[in-house]
Parts: structure tokens; sequence; C-alpha cells
């Protein structure tokens, strides 16, 4: 999935089209068109089987995308080869050159190649299997769960695992990433030795972090008298050799394949500790909400394909609107990492600065995606999105029914907050007794976009990440870069080996800094 | 404390000398100055009594300040009128003008007017009094705290408990701000009705999701059978008669000043959690760190001021390198929500379109305030960093001694990583073997600050803090804006209401989410 140069320079001309376009203010644009809304959000529904329906409201029209942008980036799309892109994808095309591979997450879900479906099935029905063992004890009893991983390998996890298992959990899962050793010791505090296995999950299983973190992890097990510390480790990986070397039983091995992205490998074994929490019932259930997604993906055209039509909004906000950021605001506290997950997936796909074929980028490349929870967040930094000098378009997502079973006070005020917030933000206003204060004045046209979940479950926690990665690839083809390598963590893992031995070449402040701290 | 029109077009001319100062690159810096580490980084030692010792290593010396940036921001610093702000800060000045109030988060600490500071000693008595007396059982057993509040009257008491309750709570905390309902269940489910108290904290003492959740808390305690609920509630407020009228005894009423902002209220009675989880011992010690960066504030000039140079960085950023955000990452577990307090801080107190005396500003005002936890972020979204196209100064935060009792290679290789991260951003590079793959390609000359505590505890969390607040402080007299009102936040409240009454007049949009989810 190399962009032609020729391609580029068709999309130069688009993007200059682009920026002739009159523009208007939002309020302009719904007064222009009565049936704005219509045009600019869909419901999109599901037949999941067992998994049940599912239902999500998509409104992009609180968007300054008017007629004249949404045929440019349609055409934007055709010349950046989209259709082709886009079969590749799920077709096992090499859509990430810089590594000569196949994006295959897709496939975990049953979306790609029949060759690719099976041996994704073949695996999580070897995930399943340990899963059911456990469950019935075969490892003895176990409560506690400690998974180790760090980025794509603790990330997802932690963030499925935090929205799903309110109400019940199998087994109580801790997520350990950093390799301050805080971070393990939380877990210790948490959890019972005798009862607690340890899943080491690493794409190439080597990862410093995730491989100190395990170590210390047996030591603990062995420290507290438990038989057989790496008995009780499961491994989830690219690479299950190195867990075999590392000695993992090759039976708690749970493999994925090479061509699952770190930041896309929820779908995989990398998903094991929300299996094991909430049973593969759910998981499976995960897996058809995303696959619901792919299908909407896989065939909706243009401006009706929603997360096609993100990533028109996306890019017309950082090429076109100057905006460094977009921020995302779960109304819902199950989501509560769903801003740092998309952070991940948008910054570590989109954040290149090169184009899939080595030139330099025309523009602006992914955004900084920031955000938060709602209604916390209105207290916090809403004042900066209603008052402050950046234009930021803010998503904002919500489930209909609610969570909690407390008075449904509670999941009203929560929505009507959520909706009058882009209202707000869209609307402006005075809010002086006279309408002159400026200090109590507000710009408004500020737009923002809003998801809303009918329930939020499993599916439609699986359809909203699996929206989002559609998006994000959307975004990469529009702007001709790769979205699934990450060559820009390398550089600071290889200097961070050399400040650790003490050995490199030091800047005058690297230097200051490890002496201030008593290093090298 | 209004700014002048006179004074702003003085500004005006500095910012157009500032833009036509030739750029140099970091190494350009580096290179042409060997003091120049010595000269832009600074080791502040404080002798805090009971407290101990605390040492801050300070280092913005891989920043693009040159002398000349220095000298222009210094003159800037006079012309608007720093020393007088600062100063009417401290002595109680209406350093707020469109509320008309001072601002006297500093008396708290003892930084403030001798009639400030007997209040405010006044007040903390009253509260270590309700302190003591719960540790000592007055109040029945109590082992669990369910905190109440939000924005202002929820993060500062989350991050500090987080913070410094690792080792041992004597009480605990749960803090809870969503009016989702889920936020309180979760709180439900680990506490114990029986030995279970709730914190009421919100400056009015009206605030929507505070008594919305107060009042199911009630429930609660009523619903298991607790003896006279309301006799297990303390108010943190800066209404004491609400907080009567609604129930709460006047014993159990700790007040704080008006003139206490809600996002610097961490040191008043709102700290009561922090106090009860860590004895007032602690407490105190984490307001004598405060204290000693007032009195650094207050004496150091120019460059030599901390919080100011930094402060310098930041209006460097933002208004001549076109920058809409700076990133947080502390290497610390700790300090995990760190950046989000930082968030609030600074883009609720200068995210404002208007001067103090009404007129636009001329430029951008606060950033947009983001980031993480090192290492975990390194595997998130430093790729963009590194290789994004956006150009973000960084701060990174790390205590040389460790928290964590596990093997020292856990925090060696922290403290290696942190540090490996801020040179590699300055130095760039390529990572391919032929050093020619542009994918592998780092531009570098990117920006960081650093600063490094001795040791995290409860002083260095306190001096962390209030060096915040008054690089906050700076950044808005330099910008001639007002960051102690929060006005942006009155829309979205009145339009809440709209929404959830259904009486109001809506765009086309919202009354489709209203439609959606069955409301109005």
């Amino acid at each position: 999935m190399k962009t032609s140069q020729s391609s580029l320079t068709t999309a130069n001309a688009i993007w200059e089209q682009l920026s002739q376009l009159d523009r208007k203010t939002l309020a302009q644009l719904f007064a222009a068109d009565e049936a704005r809304v219509s045009k600019m959000s869909q419901r999109l529904e599901f037949d999941l089987g067992e998994a049940g329906p599912m239902g999500i409201f998509l409104d992009w029209s609180k968007t300054h995308l008017g007629d004249g942008e949404l045929s440019a980036f349609e055409e934007l799309a055709k010349v950046m080869g989209f259709d082709a892109a886009r079969e590749a994808l799920f077709s096992g095309g090499i859509v990430n050159p810089t590594e000569g591979r196949p994006a295959t997450h897709g496939a975990m879900r049953g979306s790609g190649t029949e060759a690719d479906v099976e041996e994704a099935d073949q695996l999580l029905r070897r995930m399943g299997m340990l899963v059911e063992a456990i469950h019935q004890g075969a490892l003895g009893e176990v409560k506690h769960l400690i998974h180790i991983g760090i980025g794509g390998s603790a990330l997802g996890p932690q963030l499925a695992v935090d929205a799903l298992t309110r109400d019940l959990a199998l087994v109580d899962v801790h997520v350990v990433s950093n390799i301050d050793g805080l971070a393990l010791e939380q877990a210790f505090a948490a959890c019972d030795p005798e009862t607690t296995l340890i899943a080491v999950a690493s794409k190439t299983f080597t990862t410093t972090e995730t491989m100190t973190n395990a170590t210390s992890a047996l030591k603990w097990l062995s420290d507290n008298k438990v038989d057989d510390p790496s008995g009780r480790v499961i491994a989830l990986t690219a690479s299950p050799e190195k867990a075999v070397e590392w000695g993992v039983d090759e039976t708690r091995v749970l493999p994925f394949p090479e061509s699952v992205g770190g930041r896309y490998s929820l779908w995989s074994s990398i998903g094991f500790p929300l299996a094991l929490a909430v049973g593969m019932e759910e998981f499976t259930a995960f897996l058809a909400g995303a696959q619901g997604i792919d299908t909407h993906f896989r065939e909706a055209e243009g401006r009706a394909n929603g997360p096609l039509l993100a990533a028109f909004g996306d890019l017309y906000y950082s090429r076109l609107r100057g905006c460094q950021t977009r921020a995302v605001f779960a109304y819902d506290e199950r989501l509560g990492l769903f801003p740092d997950y998309l952070q991940q997936l948008e910054m570590e796909s989109n954040g290149k600065s090169v184009t899939s074929s080595g030139e330099p980028v025309d523009g602006p490349t992914a955004s900084i995606t920031w955000g938060g929870v709602g209604t916390d967040a209105q207290h916090a930094v809403f004042q900066l999105l209603h008052q402050g000098t950046h234009l930021i378009p803010v998503d904002f997502i919500a489930s209909i029914a609610p969570g909690d079973e407390l008075d449904p006070a509670h999941h009203k005020a929560l929505l009507a907050n959520c909706f009058a917030q882009g209202a707000a933000l869209m609307a402006g206003g005075n809010m002086s007794a006279d309408g002159k204060d400026p200090a109590r004045g507000f710009a408004g046209d500020r737009p923002s976009a809003t998801i809303l979940v009918d329930d939020l479950d499993a599916a439609t926690l699986g359809a909203l990440i699996a929206f989002h990665e559609h998006r994000v690839f959307a975004g990469a083809v529009l702007m001709g870069i790769n979205p699934f390598d990450q060559f820009g963590v390398e550089l600071g893992k290889k200097m961070a080996k050399e400040v650790e031995s003490g050995e490199g070449d030091f800047d005058a402040s690297t230097k200051a800094l490890m002496e201030a701290a008593g290093l090298g």
C-alpha cells in the first residue's frame, strides 16, 4: 500500500480546492439545510446472532463539513486509492510496506482471508480451551490474574476489563505495565500469591519493562512459597518459541500472528485477561461487535461510511483549520480509559512524518488525542473548550441505557450534560445579565460529533474500538502514510540502554541529570 | 490586577522583538555556550524544619530559550507588572478582578497577609481536631471514606491520596465525582457502610453532581440500616450555612474561605481526605513543601525564578512556535494523576479569550496540557512525539529515590528511560543500518524540561503543585489575563438544565440526540 507521487500531486490539488471553499459557521450550515441532521447522522443496526442486536447512532452534523467539503474528500479518497487500500486490508495485502506485512487484526474477528480467519479461529479456540480449563480448576483455585504487558499489550486489556467487569468478574484482573516497581507492588498488595496467575504479554517476548516485571513477579511467587512459579505463567505472544525458552510450558503459550500489530492486538490472545474475566461467550460477543463495524466499513461508500466520514472530519480540522488536537469525552465511567486507548491507537498509528513511500508528508498527520470522562471533565477542562483560544473538535460518546442501578436521575443528568455541552459549544452566547460582559461571553461555532450506543456491552465496546481502528486506517490512507509501523520508539529505547550502562555520548543536560540521579 | 492598554501595547512590541530573534536549534544553543546547563538549571534546597530537607532540580536547558529570549521575557514581565502582581497575590490584593476577590490559597500554607494566615491556621486547626477525633474513634470505627466532590473538589484529593498512601493509609479513601451512578456504585462495592464516612466537598454546596451523589450516598447508608446517616457526613465547603441547611451538623462542617478557588483548594479543608488518610503531620509537611516554593517564587528574580522561567518557556512555545499543547510525563506511578491535575489547573485557569480588562487577547492563551506516565507512555504516544508533525514541549518529572522496594533495576531503568527520552527528542538521528531510511529518521531538536525531586513525599508533592500554581499565575500575568475566574463552565450548566427539563430552544442535532435517548 504505497502511494504514488502522482496521486499525491492530484491530492494536493484537492487540498487546494478544499482550502478555497467558503467557510460557513455551524449555524449557517444548519440554517441552510433543514435535512442536515438526517444527512450527517445515521443509525447503524446489527443483528449479531447469539450476541443479540446492537444499535449505534453517529451524529457528525455539528462539524463544519458541508456538501462541498464532503464531495472533495470523497474525491480525495478516490485519488488516494481508498477502495483498493480497504480491499487490501481485508484480503491480506501488504498494507504495512515498511515491514512488508499485512495487518490481520480483522481476521481475529472473522474479517479477512479464509486462511487468516481459519488461523485466527484456531488460535482463539486454543485460548478458549485454556480459559475454560482455568475456570474449571485445571490450575487450582484462581482468584487473581496479574497481567504484565505495556503499550498495546496493556491498554486494550485494561480498557476492556475496566469497561466490562463492573458487575461481575470471574477473575480479578490487575494490569501492570510500568517498569516503576510501584506498579507491580500495588498488584502484589491486592493479590494472594496462592491463587494468582501471571500473564506475560509481549509480541516479541523481549520488551524490557515486561520481562523485568515478569521476573519480579516470579520472584514474588517463589518468595511466597508458591510451588512451581513458572507453572503459574501464561504467555501471550507472537514469539512463542521465546516464551518457551524463557520457561513457559508450551501448553500455556497463547500465540498470535506476527501480522497483528501491538495496538491492534486486543482481539487476539492479548485479550486473554478479558476472556478470563468475563468468559468466552462475552469475548465472542466483543469480536462480533467489531465484525459488525468491519462489515459496515467494507460495504458503505463515501460519506455514508461512518469511519471514513469521521476521518474526513479529522483531516478537515487538522489540515484546514489548524487544529493540533482532537478531544474525546466519554460520558460513561466504564469508558474512563477509552481516551487513553484512542490516544495510543491514533497517535502511534498516524504520528508520522513521511508517506508510505518515504517522502516527507505535505501537512500535519495525527492530531494529539486527549480527553477525559464526562461529567468530570466539565469541571476541569471545559473552560478552555468554551472560552479558550484553540479550536478543538470534540467527540462525545455515551450509552442510552444506564450502567448503574441507582436513581435514574443520575443517568438522565449524565446524558443531559453530554448533549448540552455539544449544544453549548455550537451555540455560544453571553451569560451576563446585560449580555455584554466579555468575560462571560462564548464565541460558539465550536464543533463536536456524538456517538451514542444503545447499551454499552461487550459487543458495543468491540464496535467502538473497531470504528476507531478503521477511522485511523482511513485517515492514514487519505494522508498516504503507513499506520502499522512504529519506528519512532526505537531511538529512545536505544538511548535508554546507553544511559543505563553509562556508555554513550550524552549532551550536557543529560549528563547533569545522570549525575544528579547517581546514574552512569 | 487589571492590565492597562498601554502595557499591552508595549508588550506587543516585545513580542514583535521576540519573533525577530534568530532561531537557534538546541544543538546550536548547547554548542554556543558550555555553561548552558548551569545557567538554565538550578537546584532548589529547602530546610522545612520538622518536615525535613527537600531538594528539587529544575532543568530548562533543553528548551529553545536563549539569552535574547530570556532578556525579552524579563522585560515583558516588567511591562506586564509581574512584581506588583506577585506582591498583590501574597498581600490580599484583588488578583481576581472579575469576581472582585483576592486569591488566598497561599495563606493556607502560611504565605499571605497576617489576617489571612491566621484565619487559615484556625480553619486548619479545626480540620486537624476533627481528623484527630476520628482517628481516636469519636465517630466509631472508621475504615473507609467516600469523598464526594468534582473538579477542584476531587482531582486534588485524588492525586494526593494516590501519591502518598501507597505504603499505608489510615483510612481507605474513595473519591467519587461523576454523576454517572457507576462511580458511586464502585465506591459502595468497596466499602462497608457500617465503617464508612462520607465527605461532601463543594465550594458552593450546590454543585449538581455532588449533591445528587451525596443524596444517593445517604440513601445507601440508610438502606444498609446505618443509624443516623447524616451523622456520618463531613462537609467541606465555603458555604457552611448551606451545609448546615442540608443537614450536616455544624461540628462536622469544615469551612474554607471564599477567596480560595476550587482548583487551588487542596490546601484547605478540601484536603481533608488526605489529612484523614495520612495524618495531620504529613498534611503539614505537604503545606510546608508548598510554602518552600512560595518563598522561592516571592524572592527569586527574572530567569532565576523557577516558575517564572517555566512560564517564559510555555509562552515561547505557544506564542512563537505555534504549539497548541504541552505534554507532561511523570516517571512515577504515584504521580499518575499529576497530568490530569495540571490539565485542570492550567486549562481552567488560563483557557481564556479576554484580558483581565475584558479586551480580546492578542494571541493564544493556555495550551492544552496532556500527558501520561512513563515508561507506559513511551509505548503509547511517544511515536508521535518523536516522529509526528507537531512540535510539543515536554516536561519530565521523576524522583531520584525509588518509591518501591523491588530489585533496584526497576528504578534505575525508570530513570534511565526518563533521561534518554529527553536526550533522544533533542538529538534525533536515523535508526536504519545505512542511516538513510526516512521511515527510521528522527528530526530531533524537540524540547523538554525536567523536574527531578530528591524523594517524592508529602513535602515535595506540595512543592510540585505550588510550582505549577505559580507557573500558571506567572503565565496569566504575562498574558494579562485573570487566572482565577471560570465563567466558561456556566453556559453548559445552564443548557444541561434545559435539556434535562426538555424546556429550551434546541438545535436540530441536539433534538435528534434527545429523541434517540428518550429525553425531553
